[in-house]
């Protein structure tokens, strides 16, 4: 029986918060003492981890002096030095603290939008010092819960004038970065702007540099929409701007899940991974999930093993798939082309076009033709049970 | 008391299909007798609208003759003439055939690809024709029940090649002709392509001409989402490319219910209405609805003067909200900027990024600012309510 | 105009909870300093309140010595004693501190499940000490995050057993008392058990002493699951199990919002004051809300008299409903009755069978009937507006 | 490798709507031939079923004579005796016909009401003449659009007027038969009455013979309103009230999608089976699915198949987890008792009670033991994963 032993090649890679979460809830105090940092990447590197993640105040607490910040830096970097791990991405907290209950970049309070450019300066100076080298934004408080305090077109404003502001500050610093833009539909506001990786797709066309920024879709968030998670990520894949990934599982429809990968739906994190496979994604495979609450730290390194382990499992059955010659066969005649209509694709001609115009189809006979995906499918769920 | 009359100003218009529908649904029959094209354009007159919109084979059936669907064109030519109504949109039925069961642009069969070009090229030529200015694209079949079945790269690459095909063909014709894109997340299709206004806003953007395509959002796909309408259209809005809009109302997370503007939730309609007033859109307001399967077609005149007259009295109410003078004093307040941070917005310098470095927030106080968006939710409610 | 002011009728009560809620979530440290259960009973005074309902810990820490908790009591006791506020209702919290992180009633740990059985009780005595008729049981972590770790049909036993045993406690104190249970879908487990009122309903019928137990539906928990709860609250007060209800508002499909009253859908706070008026509900309205986490102590104020005043501002409308001539008329006319088959209803007997089996319906007839529901539910809709 | 065989222990069924289903849908028309229901009984007897169900009109059209009825019922019966087929179950169509677009026992016409049980006694006697044990109900159009056209209290009532006749009929009739009752929360109506498992469970018990009535739970159903399937299932069976069940698939939050059972949700899908096959379940397993759209009949039979293979493959799944004991370890750690609180467990003493209350927990010992349910899951997920 295969290992499922993760590779650096995997870029396996957790933020802090993820198995640093002490399981406090809407409903509920912790479970688990507070670890530090040092202790997370330890227990990071003792699962196989290729790389920890961190908002600015995971690493070093909002209120701390410059000195104690870097002790804990030093001490982080140690860390990092002792176990292998690397820091490919860092981000900011601009929710947590109070000063952003209505929002860090579209807040309707200037020196709110002003703290929060500074401290993102500051954590951004934090993550490239660590390595890092994409730098994600998630909007945690960027949103509303009744639409009569914030003009929406306004907050798209305010955003896109922060991220401007952000890239100018990374290349004026020089700094080998890009940035990824996470969406999230709501929780913890009511609705929150640029709800799909789609809404943060079209928003970053709109910026002064598009070209450094990218996305970070989440598989939870789009779940909580209900949407399909593999059709939003191969869009930002088609586009080239796939940078980044955080993987997890959720019910749709629900609060914020955050469960361990594949814990959910094997089926749709099945074709997540083929996609990424397939399509040899190369960055970091980020799990942003975290343990139930009914666990200890055994639990959570459970928690972080099975993450990997699913993976590296739903990895090798896309190679089974593709190898597969009764689904490959089925694949070839789903898309069998006799090259009858070939002259009409490509680019467009007016010739092309009125030769189209006089083509006569078979309406009935296109209608008619089985297409097999009912076995396609079955063939597909018998490969995922293992009885293939 | 106002009497709520609308005029051409408002641009109020419906698709053949809405008061058109005889109410088959899944589970059930037809309720209402079918009525001609003709029939229907003298209906909206009667009810007060200002254009009518219509899929190729809502007015032309799919296996009309030439000289059917001339004659069809002539008489639907004169009623028009008779009863003063344009008609500023057409769009084309890619979904009802057998042919497009596994999508159009995206099927995995060329012909069909090739047959939904030609199909749409004609119907193209139809509703310019009658003058439309605006052709929808709604793709209700490109989508999956089984990932197995379409590589969603392929798809996205498809689905640019046909608009790119498109676009071209309008520009070799000089159509004065702009194209909009209507996203849904699912129904009739498992999963769809482009589930929302924010993914098609991003694939626009790779079109090869992107000024001429702009989107048709519609409140009830969004809302099958769960996602706020309002911050998606203004996402539309302030890209200039709300080309068109699709009126009605739904509950969220459910199947396609298309319901009279306004009939679930009041409160999402009314900042819609005023996303729209205050920003001054001035395309159709497509009401994409239809009548109760209860009713005959009094009842669908009630439906449709029930869409305009809930657009109209929610239009007053945006402008009574922007005359109250304590929900205004209430906004300017929560809006308040005394200043002290303006140098820091603005077109990023090193000195300015420094200078905000070096400053120091008062974070506690930031966050301990009331924002008072509670009274300014209530004032807003009463105003709905008619109690203020 | 009228003023919109509460009278002890209509027994408006809040919980300590609500009012008291300082805004922590899960992405956010709290907003608003923490006020003792006298503040806020002064509060609750100031805004209009009949009266103030407590979990045990909203009033009592969980640590509190035997002294520490009669101080605290004798304070509550003065403080209801000079604002003229009651005490309606009582609950436990089984769900804050991390022994219930598996549940209470429902644990895997007999220990626990004994040790909520004990926390139970004293929280009985406390609420009933306090004045308290109705005893509330919601089942925060009665669930799983996977259905692994618990089997679902010893939950349920468990859960009954629980629940017998207290009744019993009840009835052996001599305790005038009812309980209400409390449904929810999920959050803050993965999946709860008794997900909805109606399976709570289901479940009391089970119990030994169903007599006195019934529901406490919340608006946001059903909506959570997308369901009508209009439909739901009359399924309870037809069976006449309505012992208590959480009035507040929520988006569908979402994670637990928990806003004021009316704050998301009007139209369907409007049926529900419909049902609750119309059907002489004589038990409190409570509101199991919270202010939106922008606010201060002001806007808690503004949250609670607004969830006030919308209810009476529906109860209102609900008048000019019942009062509305065209509106009754119309639904005259969709009732109406001819008479001619009402000898096949009521009571069964083998004659009525066999004559109604002989009967001759005409059903094309039937479905032809235009039934006026848009022209009703517009009619709602412009009287919601005030409008009409 | 196992061969996945049915048997008839299996009691796998089919509606006859289900394999001849033509696929039309609320936006295309019909993409496979209609077949008889005799053709379909040998199609269900090639793919291995046990048994067909059926509507009245499945197999007697609606508008029938008395001789195509007696037609009718005669082939179906040969082809039932030469496939040895049986039919389990059979329901009654109240929903296609135009006469029932707003209800049939709830509708606000008396004459609706009357036909549609008149309707419904006929289809009782068809059921029973072929064989039937079991008579589903589902109310396809028992709800509305509006709440304003019709009291939901009136609804109940109606219901069970409607449902106590029909028992007492089949009382009379000294049929043999028990009748199972189907919930839906929404589609074709805006909302459906009894909208939940749960809520149809605390309706029977408000019947004149609720001993006779159980329920017939569909998983996409459940799965329409985001709710735990199994722990819905889980109740009915604690009760003895789950005479039935309907086995498919659907994503959460979504149209009525009737997928392939296990084509959406795996795990779901397992630990199903596993509460119907540990607690013996010995009714039917019906699938009331249908292909996707895109098949002919070969692609039918496929989906046929596919259901009954997966519900095996999870059967066998089933009892390796029973018997795996690394996972019954772990179970029996989860669920380990010292006994030491046995005491205060069964029935109520005051004397219980009393020394319960005198009992000290460590409340942090209780909250600190790890439950180690990430390693249960992750173990189950293996196991379904097949690398177990």
């Amino acid at each position: 029986m295969t290992s499922y032993t993760p590779t650096s090649e995997n870029k396996f890679t957790f933020g802090l918060w993820t198995v640093g979460n002490i399981g406090r809830d809407p409903f509920g105090g912790p479970v688990r003492d507070v670890k530090s940092p040092v202790e997370l990447v330890h227990l990071l590197a003792e699962v196989g981890a290729y790389g920890v993640n961190f908002h600015d105040n995971d690493l070093v607490p909002i209120d701390a002096t410059s000195a104690e910040r870097d002790h804990i830096v030093r001490d982080f970097k140690a860390a990092l030095s002792e176990t292998g791990l690397v820091v490919p991405m860092a981000t900011t907290n601009l929710f947590t603290d109070a000063a952003f209950k209505d929002g860090a970049f579209t807040s309707n309070d200037p020196k709110v939008r002003a703290y929060a450019l500074q401290k993102t300066m500051n954590a951004i100076d934090l993550g490239v010092e660590l390595g890092a080298k994409i730098y994600v934004f998630w909007g945690g408080r960027e949103g509303t819960e009744t639409d009569a305090s914030k003009d929406p077109i306004t907050a798209i404003k305010r955003s896109r004038e922060a991220m401007n502001f952000l890239c100018e500050y990374a290349l004026d610093k020089k700094y080998d970065l890009k940035f990824a833009l996470e969406a999230k539909p709501n929780e913890p506001r009511g609705d929150m702007y640029n709800a799909t990786t789609g809404h943060m797709l079209a928003f970053i066309e709109t910026l002064d540099h598009p070209e450094m920024v990218g996305v970070n879709p989440e598989v939870a968030h789009e779940h909580m929409a209900g949407l399909n998670f593999v059709h939003g990520v191969a869009q930002a894949m088609e586009s080239g701007k796939l940078f980044h990934i955080d993987l997890n599982d959720q019910a749709f429809g629900r609060y914020d899940q955050d469960f361990r990968f594949g814990a959910v739906n094997l089926k749709s994190a099945f074709f997540l991974v083929k996609l990424l496979e397939d399509n040899k994604y190369d960055s970091s495979r980020h799990f942003d999930a975290h343990a139930y609450r009914t666990e200890d730290y055994e639990g959570v390194k459970d928690f972080a093993r099975g993450c990997i382990r699913t993976y590296l499992v739903l990895k090798e059955k896309v190679a089974q798939f593709n190898a597969d010659k009764e689904i490959q066969a089925l694949l070839a005649e789903i898309n069998a082309n006799d090259s009858s209509t070939d002259q009409y694709f490509g680019k467009y001609s007016s010739k092309k076009a009125n030769e189209l115009k006089a083509q006569t189809f078979d309406r009935e006979a296109l209608g008619k033709r089985g297409l097999g995906y009912e076995r396609l499918d079955q063939l597909t769920i018998d490969l995922l049970l293992g009885v293939r």
